[in-house]
């Protein structure tokens, strides 16, 4: 049976030009930091987001918790977003590891927080509070149906931040979704934020690994951050090899899932008990809603399942699916057959 | 000049019979669990609570802070409420050194918490969430104009805690200014919590301490905790001392604060330029707002101190008034007639 | 029956005459920084240590705490003795709520530390290693035998902390010990360290409170801090007077219990089975061995303990006794009767 | 001109057969426990020590970290040695992360722990104390030359720990050079510890990647942490392809490495101006001193370097070499004849 699995774009295997990059890759011990393949996909990563330096790390994850532990100290308190995947998702290491106080304000649905909540979360100096220090940022924003922030909107928090002498850290897990969704360079996205995140895994195939790019002396802080977290390996140009592949060849190509996507939407507008608001379907990712008379969600996503469509079950009656490299045009008509088979 | 401070109930000075108690308190070393006047505190705090153990701490941000080390260990979360002085103005205390992340919902404006809300922010086991553990409630709502929390409210929020087998903690800083307004005895809104931190500074006139009550393993726990933060004091059947008096004889005193709070918001009622919703006034702290075409808050602020009214400006147009001992009814008709001389 | 109670000079009670200032104390709100009493307090701590500025805090353990959060941030290291009150006996607070490294290097018999082991300590900058930021003292050193660090080993340290841009941090819990028996002024020993905390209980009899002593700006943030942990309390000024009369009159009645320890140490020294250096008895603490064929150090300690003598058993056969206010040279020569009765 | 690079064994390239595994490695999305060589790198590292299960991390650092999360909570104590990895060389991360107080005790040249001093450092139960919870040992232990601790001392060890109600976790970077040096299978090394972290990078020339080992559940907890630190990857089975090589053929080989350094070692020992101790040469470390009266240590270090001969300078006349796969015997003549030139 073919499988059919939307349940994330963290899914998608490595390519042959990764498998053969990877088999090929000059290494070094890059905690000596003697790695040369390491220190090319840093430099493309910096040059990509228009900064001085990057740094690469394990995970997502790991990329926004070291870059929080650089900038935020114990006791500080950051603004993010109430369905942001560090609010969210990131298992409360900022809190956990690292002492800092999360100030959770509404996302809108596009994304974005609404800047009268932001400013009225920013602390002035007093003995009760924690100081404030950073707002953090995701585009594109998973939760949110996979909207991209603007490079307006950017310009917008940029300016409030700079009121405040707060930095902006931007979770760019899918910041080249963000770009080719806008039609701009991903430095247009990066241009007004103090540090970045970016996924090599994801919808650009590469096996493991992100970077988070900043400032000179702010990577280099970083480095120690990752080092003690445990994010500084060995011959870890095996990995940068593919995302080398990854950053070089595979933006270009989410312009495919995007419009996959798309298409997906609006087969499932069509259908009958499934609800989605197809204008919020920008990139890769969507949510949808099962309304049937008969049928819950739980036995939807069995049914599914049976026939070899994986989507992700979100709890009550949502579901998320993403799409990615292994989900071409015919699996989508595929996907909407069957579902209409089992609405029927 | 009369100097008139509507800042906070914590501005209170010890009563004479205090002074009295405090220089003729027996004492003891307390680390060694030694003080007489401190165990006689412990087991009347205990008794009023309904729980088995109570702990002197010098303050309630450390009652809060301990209580929190207590139920929590690194990387659990808590849900609390959005407005809640946890939350606002105890430094990030609980994240800055316990590694307890916050998952603040809404305050609603009677101070209680969505349960909706509060269910959909209760994580399931997943390898991306830190786990619940707690729910935090304050009773009165400072930052909710003073409302209590009632019976009723605390059950219903026991079963939901129950069906997640999560524990309460309720920040009590003025759990008998709720219980004299609603005309329950203490125990009565406490017996739904699994520990309380309550006040003995503010409307109980003490000079300073605050007591938290629970089983008694937990209180014995909390003890190590209470001296890694610092908060073991030798003699401190001195502060006991006056405790006692404020447990054994403010309660049934903090009705007049209501009333001259209920007074003075009828009389702010009528004062043109203030804006006031009387129906929320229920025990001794009340908000108010300024909405005058000619005068701005700052402006108002600065004239009644002039005046020797103080009150605490929120922010915007935003004004908090406290009542206390200190404020007598004849104090409130002299502040109305200040005001109305300023706003005319 | 008599107690003579050697277990520490924490269980002095407050004098009359502390008692009175408590009862007639001006107080104000301390955490709106309104009690005049904590400001008189505060100036002459400030004054006796040579520094800028000083906060009252409810304890030693929280002063050393809020030194060194204030000191040091999440990850860096400090250095201290292996036998400190800090390492010992703070509950490990610095990690576990400060996330501080501590770097422990053997303590001397007399208290210092080896300058050869706190310059191999000192980390170079390396991304292997936290950054060293300060060097934590103690003077009298509790575990070394109440031992007085000196006014030249105090500039030997600050030479060494020069040169590798470390602040300095004095636990002085016993500060005016060392001073009285060493005949040189507080600020002789306090000059070379950035901070300073000093106790108000043990030998200068207050009922509770430390302070600490440091740069104004270094208290500035050291005062958001104490909050933080929860250390700011509100009409403390009550127990602020008993401070005054504790700084004021005390330092100087310390000499009785240094002569007192001595007096017992060489009665101890002359008795059978006892061990003890009486060399190294320099203030109010002595630490003697039990040397006895036929008793073990439980059964000793019961002994004296159904005579109304109290040692605190360390393990093993060692004792400390502590000599203060309530320990006259009559009670020393009535123990060492008590003791050789038992021993004979 | 040929190097030989003694810094370190982590400096070890991927053999063709890694390359080759990792270019057709079957995988899967490993934070969704989808990976199946991951799986069978897991099995295989539990086989070997024994244990229930065994979790893939990205380093050995996070390997101890994660592992030292899962065993300890904030405020709890450790026991490890003065000179081990985890005390100097990992940044800290147990207190700044973890909240976790180290209670160094002094290492033995021969890389084991004092038992009595380990005795003497588990805490009793006291307000005063953060509990003990758990001993780290390692082996071999690196800034101990090397040395592997025998089956005998890990009984005696646990034996202890069992007492005391304590667990026990090895860190076992170099595990397997432990078990080839005392001529044991690594489970026999591994029985008595509760945890395992082994590392598959170092002799064994996997790319990168390590795995900790223990009970089941122990597995599952320390997951959590591993995706809070950032350690959860995504097709990280690419790694694990080349760790299941290293794994099954490489520990064998390491034996070579142990007659180099001890032929490198006897060497050094007959050149004029190298102080070295033969017989604590035991696996594939070996430190050796400059005794030299016209050489300092700065300008030995840049001579050997313009030679292709690179050694860690450990500080004052003190070099550390390790010897690994890229280390002929051919090569450590070449550096002993060099060696004597330079010296001459």
């Amino acid at each position: 049976m073919q499988i059919i699995d939307y349940r994330s774009d963290t899914l998608t295997q490595p390519t042959d030009a990764m498998r053969q990059a990877m088999a090929n890759a000059k290494v070094g011990d890059d905690v000596f930091d003697e790695d040369p393949t390491v220190h090319r996909l840093q430099e493309l990563a910096a040059e990509k987001t228009g900064k001085e330096a990057a740094l690469f790390v394990p995970s997502g994850t790991m990329g926004n918790l070291v870059s929080l532990l650089t900038h935020c100290q114990r006791g500080d308190e950051i603004i993010l977003g109430r369905r942001s995947h560090i609010f969210i998702n990131e298992v409360g290491g900022l809190s956990a590891l690292g002492g800092i106080h999360p100030h959770p304000v509404a996302n809108r649905d596009d994304g974005t927080l609404d800047m009268g909540e932001v400013k009225a979360a920013i602390r002035k100096d007093d003995v009760h509070y924690p100081p404030t220090r950073l707002i953090c940022l995701e585009n594109t924003h998973n939760y949110c149906g996979g909207y991209p922030l603007t490079v307006e909107y950017m310009q917008e928090v940029r300016s409030l931040a700079d009121q405040n002498d707060l930095k902006i850290h931007l979770d760019g897990a899918r910041l080249f979704n963000a770009a080719v969704a806008l039609g701009v360079e991903p430095v247009a996205l990066t241009r007004d934020a103090d540090s970045i995140m970016l996924s090599l895994s994801k919808g650009l195939s590469a096996p493991a690994g992100s970077l988070i790019c900043g400032p000179a002396d702010w990577v280099a802080r970083a480095r120690k951050w990752r080092k003690m977290v445990g994010g500084g390996m060995r011959q870890v140009g095996i990995l940068a090899a593919a995302g080398l592949e990854a950053l070089n060849h595979h933006p270009k190509r989410l312009i495919e899932d995007h419009n996959n996507a798309r298409e997906l939407a609006q087969g499932l507008h069509k259908t009958p008990g499934i609800q989605i608001n197809c204008d919020r379907v920008y990139t890769n990712i969507l949510f949808f809603r099962l309304q049937h008379p008969d049928m819950g969600a739980e036995a939807l996503e069995r049914l599914l399942d049976d026939k070899g469509v994986r989507v992700l079950h979100m709890g009550d009656s949502w579901f998320r699916a993403v799409l990615h490299r292994h989900i071409t045009n015919g699996m989508v008509k595929t996907t909407l057959d069957i579902l209409r088979e089992i609405l029927k």
